[in-house]
């Protein structure tokens, strides 16, 4: 550990900046990077290029983690806390170890949530920087899609301006094609050698988008909780100020960018996914890209090193990864495939420890079925963070509610809660062995479990099929805390395995979500609004059913409705409706109403955060 | 030269990518910097530690030289080149030089204009990087600022739905004042020890901000030239997302925070000036600040990275800082006040050219009544840029458009034109001399440009008063190309000079405005309008007399309007309303539109952007 721990344990941000980190050009030589191998940001921070991949392509992979969680309660159950537990332990007990994780927003930063870096003695640092801009990949994405929502309002004022023949001479000077005008041509089927000898129907086809602005799906994007913006009207003013329309800002991290960044695994496949993005359609419902704007070149230039994945380190100042973070509902919610592509290779002899966004059903379903297949890696085991509060109140415990005192059931010794809610644990141990992948199960100690509580819980584990179950108490302790997990891991990772994906991607749309539904979720089947169903069809006839499914649900339960806990039974899950990513590559059902923009709450966070001007170091980011 | 001049002149992303560059390593240690006193962004930019200032403090001061121009075309007249050229030209001569100039938007890299890092064989490199992210500055003061205006709105909607005791419980947990919270009790008078302790009638003024959201000044922000958000209504939706009102977007360029960042000399002053941003005033009128909404701490732990100067360099290889874009007429245009104190430090002995925005009239005049002010730093040489096609212009030549092929008029001889236009380069020459500054004037000179027009420029310039005049090729030719300006450059800052400011700040803001406008503009007199006139008076009993005024006015003309060419006489300028930026320091009165969100153009110059996939480099950034 590169900090002391200390008794009462600070806080995070206290023992982040007590740690003497080590210089990221160190945490990058021990696993083989050379200066030349990566960009310095600052002394404790890296990008790794990506053609470190071909180099070590023969390296024999890495043992590769999956940290999930049991279904949560609304304050989280501590699963990055346990991703860096564990690869602390890891790198103790003498491993090769690689951790991977996702980038938290800025907005939460400020917001309600706080920090995202782990915490107690298991965190990345420097905790600030990973709570703030970090090297800007998030900046990046947005201004990615925000150049092309003013690149689609902009051609609508200006096609309505001009005539074919005089929108031609501008889009395309020198009676010259630009490169990415090809792949329209292609599209629309029409064979040309120069603009000038379209005839006047290919070249309307051609020249106008003719873009419908109802049908636009693309919104505009801040990494702030600003919930003001959900629903806006633009275009107001004078004709020079485009035409008003009403359409919404998400907060960045909800965008089909950063799931494209999330998703890609090389420049050529960025480039070829944001060319793919769908924007909306035209007056006759053909889909339009950021390709057929001619912007899909200028975003991945904004993108391109925002693809480079993010070198920070753990408490034991080994290397981890901080890479992008989408969304875990309406996108898969882990951390970049590039960037587990990478860590496979640099942690070589050792162990890769990644982790995916909310519980088993859901990340880890997505980490499986979107990420490893974008990916093509195969995990080798999969661990599952459980506390004895949330199972307790999947047993008919209070409600529990962040910001407000947790009920006494919570703090004092209560088998009875605990037993009924338990089912939740060995539900979701039984999702990670549908996929053949051995599990361990994390048992997050606080401080007011008791040990009857915790021997329940691991017994548990056990009866319900996991590989190991240990206590884990690698928030107080650090790495030390964290061995007896680690070494269930390892010893896991030796069982043999037999990875499978829940559905093969040539089933139909329908079955696909039906598979996810009644395998995972515990429905009895599907329930499809008429919206879904004309999507079905739809996305079939585009083409889109080869595409992975991406369920769009509440974490808070296993169910569509959060107010379910345990293990819901005998329901129907409804399906409003279904979206297309077609750039990021996937379809994502709606089980509820998404919320794309967080708000800011009474007394924000943001409220205790200052710059000492003494030491010119954050105060108060928690 | 770290690139070899060729001929003809390739692009200017082609020379830009040939040069060698020197790691920037190499670049600091030329000028004293350690490894110690900067964090690296990759290996050719590098962010400088403030305190290197202290170390610094007793290095006598480098020769200070502002780069300006006369009264430009639309097209610009080559001053960030000439900058470059001049610095490399120096450094040539085996000078110690050292380069300011400020950061371009990304918006207009994607828009009409393109990149902004000089051009030909006087360029700042890496380009791509300059005209792009660079270090995330500018996306550091898109989140600041964003993050303040999310702030108003949830502010306004929680005050809305909540008594005066509950905001207390909910503002003030453990009955305690958060520390920002002091200043507002101070501003408003009350004394208390603890939030419980205020009288309702005192709580009731300190709880509350009771924003008129009609009043609210500030935008939100976008880096992309977007104008279908210049006006929109937001808070749309059902009451949870906050009460509709009309706001609009800017550039962030043109944000107060960005002037804010420009002006700040220290990280305590950044985080005085961000603390006295006004956004707008109450219901009785009052100012409410970032800080009275307790988020000036948050906004600048945003900025505190932003604040170190961004090294890049020259051609030359010789250390460059690139920092700051805020715009040239609603705010002071100039590259910050810290690189301007921290480049004359490392140019010990030898010079710092920097470059102030627009011509000489507004840039320049700025830089010494606003930026030199803050700075404290008094400069030794200004050189203004002119040429042989904006002379003709002056002198009665046809309309140059951005876009359309120059008229036959500027490209070949034409003595007559030129000498009619030339009394604009003798007013902008005779306006250096007013602050007591020896001039040197760098002819610009274009391929079709004739001895004799070349000739009678340097001549009048002289009879003008310039101290010097030298024709420059540094576009095409380099560093050899601007020796001659360099050695009168050299000669010139040996000159005795007697530096005073226009005017001094005690004076009434009448009196200030009507000095810039009859001493510079060449204005009879000013007319105020209604609006201007009780913010002569607002702002007199607001106390916001003292500070400088930092005229908004067209660039393409001394007066106010653009198509008065030449040197306009017998005119009154017209004011018609003037705000102010108490955070940034100054009043802003407007003496026209002045638009703070551009568009797009109908073929923006992203649709030439892309990546070159085999090699990962930016393709098409002109």
């Amino acid at each position: 550990m590169i900090v002391d721990v200390k008794s009462p344990v600070p806080s995070d941000i206290e023992i982040a900046q007590a740690a003497k980190l080590r210089p990221i050009r160190e945490v990058a030589a021990d696993v083989g990077l050379s200066e030349d191998d990566i960009d310095f940001f600052g002394k404790y921070k890296a990008k790794v290029h990506l053609d470190v991949l071909k180099r070590m392509k023969d390296r024999p992979n890495a043992k590769y983690i999956d940290v999930t969680a049991i279904t949560p309660t609304p304050l989280g159950e501590g699963k990055t806390t346990t991703t860096c537990g564990l690869s602390q332990a890891l790198h103790y007990l003498g491993k090769t170890v690689f951790t991977c994780i996702r980038q938290p927003s800025q907005g939460p930063t400020f917001g309600i949530k706080g920090g995202a870096a782990g915490g107690g003695y298991s965190q990345i640092v420097p905790m600030e920087d990973f709570n703030l801009h970090l090297t800007g990949d998030t900046h990046a994405v947005g201004a990615a899609n925000n150049l092309l929502a003013a690149a689609i309002d902009a051609r609508i004022l200006h096609e309505d301006r001009r005539s074919d023949a005089r929108l031609r001479t501008i889009l395309c000077p020198n009676d010259t094609f630009a490169p990415w005008m090809y792949k329209r041509l292609e599209k629309l089927g029409i064979k040309a050698g120069k603009p000038s000898e379209l005839s006047p129907e290919d070249l309307h086809r051609f020249i106008r988008l003719d873009i419908d602005p109802y049908s636009i799906t693309l919104n505009r994007v801040v990494d702030v909780n600003d919930r003001a913006v959900r629903n806006v009207v633009i275009g107001l003013g004078t004709s020079s100020d485009g035409r008003p329309r009403q359409t919404g800002f998400d907060i960045t991290v909800a965008s089909e960018v950063m799931a494209i960044l999330m998703m890609a695994s090389s420049l050529k496949d960025l480039r070829e996914r944001v060319g793919r993005m769908v924007i909306g359609t035209d007056k006759k419902g053909n889909a339009v890209t950021a390709e057929d704007l001619g912007a899909a070149g200028a975003m991945t230039v904004l993108l391109k090193d925002a693809l480079m994945p993010n070198l920070m380190q753990t408490l034991s100042g080994a290397g981890a990864f901080v890479h992008t973070g989408p969304f875990a509902n309406i996108a898969p919610g882990n951390s970049s495939v590039i960037a587990d592509m990478i860590g496979i290779k640099l942690a070589s002899g050792g162990y890769l420890v990644t982790e995916s966004g909310f519980g088993a059903d859901i990340g880890m379903e997505k980490f499986f079925d979107i990420k490893c297949r974008a990916s093509g890696l195969i995990p080798n085991c999969v661990v599952i963070v459980a506390t004895v509060r949330a199972l307790k109140m999947h047993g008919g415990g209070p409600k529990v509610v962040a910001g407000i005192p947790l009920d006494a059931a919570y703090m004092t010794e209560n088998l009875e809660l605990l037993e009924k809610g338990i089912a939740n644990l060995a539900a979701n141990i039984g999702f990670a062995k549908k996929f053949g992948i051995p599990v361990v199960v994390a048992v997050n100690r606080f401080k007011t479990d008791t040990k009857k509580e915790l021997q329940m819980v691991k017994d548990a584990a056990k009866a319900a099929g996991a590989f190991g179950a240990e206590v884990s108490e690698h928030w107080g302790r650090g790495e030390e805390g964290a061995v007896a997990l680690a070494e269930a891991v390892i010893e896991a990772c030796e069982q043999p395995s037999d990875f499978k994906f829940l559905y093969p991607l040539d089933m139909p749309i329908k079955e696909k979500i039906e598979i996810i539904a009644t395998q995972i979720y515990g429905a009895d089947g599907v329930d499809f609004a008429p919206a879904a169903q004309d999507k079905l069809k739809l996305y079939t006839n585009l083409g889109f059913d080869k595409l992975p499914i991406c369920m769009a649900k509440t974490h808070l339960s296993l169910s569509h409705d959060p107010a379910w806990k345990g293990v819901p039974k005998d329901y129907s899950l409804p399906v409003r409706d279904i979206r297309a990513s077609a750039g990021a590559g996937f379809l994502y059902p709606l089980c509820g109403t998404m919320r794309t923009m967080p708000g800011l709450p009474s007394r924000p966070v943001f409220m205790d955060i200052d710059v000492d001007l003494e030491t010119g170091k954050v105060v108060g980011l928690s």
